[in-house]
């Protein structure tokens, strides 16, 4: 069995391993960039994580683990343009850097090295690989349309918001699970079941994301709080703030959304303010917690060795942002 | 065997049997547009082609053959965004009907969407069929890439032109070729071969356009004369003319391509006066028999029985425009 800390180390290697630069440089450097910039390389340790815990070859899933890892880097690239954000893990994105055209190219690019990494798995199970991976980028690709969406709709339900992180985001953490667990070659049942503990993880951990950009510890959030506030962003927090508000604090609230002059820190700690009243803090940590708790009881129904379950359970903590 | 005309047919049905749209439609309408849009869809018909005169059973390609055409299609759709192309058989681009941000995202759906057609495929062929999409679908890239670094830059020669095309376009029709050669479960020399043929097809394509975009009558081809003359793109024609053209004749093409207030239909008629002067168009259709002449070589060297030869050589023809 092998530790979560060796598993990040292994994923660490594989891409410290990899040149992404070469001819023609316009088109691969913003790529080689983009992968450098690293980030908690989470998704590939999922797919390791799960592999060793169903008693597979780790090595047989370092490659469609990359290819989880680039094609989520792919999707920020190119939900970077659509989003016109500057920045990523505090560096320039790419169509900043360098212009739009290159970011997407560059990303489409990064999508075929994507899907040439989770090629390179056991000719066995790519059928089976390819078909999760193909129904994952799709689904992908719905959760960042319902989320463009959202932006210019009215009356966005916590349903509709749950379904477009559960393809925007969590269908990655439970395709990232499964990837492991057919590598391993695990039966169905157990596939389906880790696919279903990855859902509820990623849901957790979205639940999280948006959490920590409203009530979040700047220094261990590694960003600036308030982003999703500043931008009038329909996260679980803003969907549940307006269902919940009456009144006068309706008023104010949507006062403070409509940025009628009030802009910067005084709009982030108003809007604060009302969420801390309505406790919507509470409300979205019950609703991590329920679905973290779902997950558990997943992860505990497979009955593995304490030891690989406490693996995994850290693994999730971690993604959970908690000390261990 | 198939006649070229019952493949036409075969192709024609499969697009008009698949329902392209679903939730979110935001996302969907866009592909579904594009993909009615039409076109000659060659490259299905060159996968059934080469199934048939390996002696496959065409309906196995026919998924992969639309993954093709789904992936040739995608690529101009983002080719269009980049080029910030108002129009596309005649009708507007996505990014001009739609937005730029549905363009992206529309794209990279259809592009999973490719990849879902092509895995469609028996699974002992997946892993050639998969190599063989993921090795095209980066060269594509690399060749757009190619193409759109070639704009600010000087002293293209003829050999990097035929470089990028060979990139950009005729991997595609190689592609689609070998892809059908696979299915048939033909042998790997035979496999390579035929891809060999569809790269020497796939330049005199793509010349044969640049040569129609300065020389053609109009009404064949579809579309405006002159346009790759307004853009300065750098084609075959342009880097040929620029290449022969000494003193006087160069100066004045130089200040042709200058802008210098000379526009419009002067413009491209002062280019064509003197492309047709250092006798570009005699030299392109050179180029261009040259490259027919090679991929018929090849295609006799299999030995094919006639009836077969000749379909092939048929769709050959159409591709470059010929009356049959």
């Amino acid at each position: 069995m092998h530790s979560l800390k060796s598993l990040h180390q292994r994923i660490r290697e594989a891409f410290s391993d990899t040149r992404f630069t070469h001819e023609p440089l316009q088109l691969y450097q913003p790529i080689s960039y983009t992968l450098d910039l690293g980030g908690k390389r989470l998704r590939p340790v999922l797919v390791l994580m799960s592999c060793d815990i169903f008693g597979g070859d780790i090595e047989k899933a370092v490659y469609p683990a990359m290819g989880v890892e680039i094609f989520h880097n792919f999707t920020l690239l190119h939900d970077d343009i659509m989003d016109n954000a500057p920045l990523r893990r505090g560096n320039a994105t790419v169509h900043q850097k360098w212009d739009t055209n290159t970011a997407i190219l560059s990303g489409d690019t990064m999508f075929v090295i994507a899907y040439e990494h989770v090629a390179k798995t056991d000719p066995a199970m790519l059928p089976q690989v390819l078909d999760l991976f193909n129904d994952t980028a799709r689904k992908v690709c719905e959760g960042q349309q319902y989320d463009m969406t959202f932006e210019t709709q009215d009356n966005i339900t916590i349903p509709d918001y749950m379904q477009m992180i559960r393809l925007k985001t969590a269908v990655l953490i439970a395709c990232s699970l499964k990837l492991g667990a057919i590598l391993a070659n695990t039966g169905q049942a157990k596939a389906e079941k880790i696919y279903d503990l990855g859902i509820e993880l990623g849901l957790a951990f979205q639940l999280q994301d948006d959490f920590l950009d409203a009530f979040g510890d700047t220094a261990k959030f590694g960003k600036a709080i308030g982003g999703d506030i500043a931008t009038n962003k329909k996260t679980f927090l803003f969907i549940k703030a307006f269902e919940l508000a009456k009144g006068d604090t309706l008023a104010n609230l949507s006062n403070l959304f409509a940025g009628n002059g009030i802009t910067g820190p005084e709009k982030t700690e108003g809007v604060l303010e009302i969420y801390r009243e309505l406790k919507i803090d509470e409300l979205t940590r019950i609703e991590i917690e329920y679905h973290h708790t779902r997950a558990m009881e997943i992860l505990e129904s497979f009955h593995f060795e304490p030891a690989k379950t406490r693996e995994m359970t850290d693994l999730m903590q971690e993604m959970l942002g908690r000390e261990r």
